[in-house]
């Protein structure tokens, strides 16, 4: 596949729909050298899914039916949105574990929202159902390859905006962003994969050789966990040879308070992944090797504005 | 004054020191078209302060007393900061109404704190006995030219930034930050400015010809709540004939929900003031006029992950 071309294209198709996110370089975080970061976290809805939604929306038929998604809170999200935008209906699966704040979140974006009991699995198979049962489109989280492209925007738009690092930390669940993110870049630039010691399908899967179901759990679970990693992003991974280091929930946590008292960002767990990579020293860069940390969500639990 | 001159050896005292903050086009909130945005929150403490704090310190010698200041929280927290990067003491003394947030921050930068019971003048009243005492710098929050010179600073790097707006709305408590502003632009650029119907004295000093004393409360008080208007910022508004527009705390905090739940962006409500004028309609931009805000603290309460 030329994925230079269909991530161009997937940029021109939502160039309308989506956020250009900003960036900056800032010193902190216990770090010897600067960072550079991309605030992906300030896209609509609060994570960088948007992107991969609306390219699959906008690349082909929807049907009257309109969409369906089964997810953990930040792809719901996007679908719901991208459909309300583009004027589909769309029914979410919603597993309790996403958490009121990102129920919350998909109920306002207008969606008809089913919140399944248990976890995430169950509500992919009422998500498979309703889709048989009604012909809804499925637009899948992160291993289709309209999806990779549209996430693969997020990194070209970086470099756009001039992006100097030699290596990029990404955060990975199911693998759509950092897949986009080695399609674009072809080996141009060093990418890390971060993932939670307790959610690995990424790290799991490299090491067996081919995606293996992984237990999830941990404080980013809602977001990063996946159980399985998708075939898009492992075999651009095993490509490119990329490694996946692994951080644990207290350096997660670290990071995510380091990113609101240090530079007033607020984001979930999942978005401080990434960074907790540095911080931990999990992934430590040589001495003139210049780092950039793609902050990837904010849909942080209890919502801050809602407590009394 | 040449403040052009002052503001561009202002940015060059104090490059080192503080984050070039990002900025971004974004549409939302209920408004027509789109809003260019600086986020000067996400500045070292959480406000546009350590601008001015940097370029007092870093423009002629600090005694060996080291610096005071009495604050509501913001400009205490910027002190504090600037003062423990240059290796100077600080004694910062803060109303109660700061509240825990600012004061927890301030303690965390390591200054020598004091509580004042009652309101900023009571604070204001043993910072200056201190001064007397001890022979510390006084560093004024708004009305002193290196202060102002430095506030400038964040709009001319906005400038640098490619801003294309025709007008710019920037919140007003003593008048520091829009002071700046305006000694840069030297009417290149509409400025408006954007009060709490209950903290206003840029509002009452425009309609009385001088600066007059004004009661103060509301949302935003304790980073807008200045009694009376700097003479800096007066002077500079009667000249170029900016207009204050009041917003209520209501708009306020519409404003401050709004930055959060659509572009996830936690400001506190002072950082909020300048979009309640255009989501409110305090502001009506004419039907071609391009409009930005400038968004310039975040320092919230209670702080979102101290909570349980």
């Amino acid at each position: 596949m030329d994925w230079k071309a269909e991530i161009e294209n997937a940029a021109r198709r939502i160039a309308d729909h989506v956020q250009r996110t900003p960036v900056l370089t800032t010193r902190g975080f216990g770090l010897p050298g600067p960072v550079e970061m991309k605030l992906e976290q300030l896209q609509h809805t609060g994570s960088f899914k948007p992107r991969g939604a609306f390219n699959t929306l906008l690349s082909g038929p929807v049907p009257r039916a309109g969409l369906v998604a089964a997810s953990g809170g930040n792809h719901g999200a996007a679908v719901a949105y991208a459909a309300r935008r583009l004027g589909h209906g769309a029914a979410i699966f919603v597993p309790e574990m996403a958490g009121a704040s990102k129920i919350g979140l998909i109920r306002r974006l207008g969606a008809d929202l089913t919140v399944v009991a248990g976890e995430y699995a169950n509500a992919l198979h009422m998500a498979q159902e309703y889709e048989a049962r009604t012909g809804a489109m499925q637009i899948h989280a992160y291993d289709a390859p309209a999806t990779v492209a549209g996430q693969g925007t997020c990194m070209a738009e970086w470099e756009g905006q001039g992006l100097a690092a030699d290596t990029v930390l990404i955060a990975v669940g199911g693998g759509g962003l950092i897949a986009g993110a080695l399609a674009w870049l072809q080996g141009a630039r060093k990418v890390v994969a971060v993932e939670p010691e307790t959610s690995c399908a990424l790290h799991a899967a490299l090491a067996a050789g081919e995606p293996v179901d992984v237990e999830v759990s941990g404080v980013a679970a809602n977001a990063l966990g996946a159980r399985r990693i998708g075939s898009i992003c492992l075999d651009l991974a095993r490509a490119q040879g990329t490694r996946s280091v692994l951080v644990g929930d207290d350096a997660i946590t670290a990071a995510q308070r380091a990113l609101w008292q240090e530079r007033r960002l607020l984001v979930e767990p999942a978005g401080a992944t990434a960074l907790a990579a540095l911080m931990s020293g999990a992934y430590v860069p040589g001495p003139d090797e210049r780092v950039a940390v793609l902050v990837c969500g904010a849909n942080i639990a209890p919502d801050p504005l809602e407590r009394g």
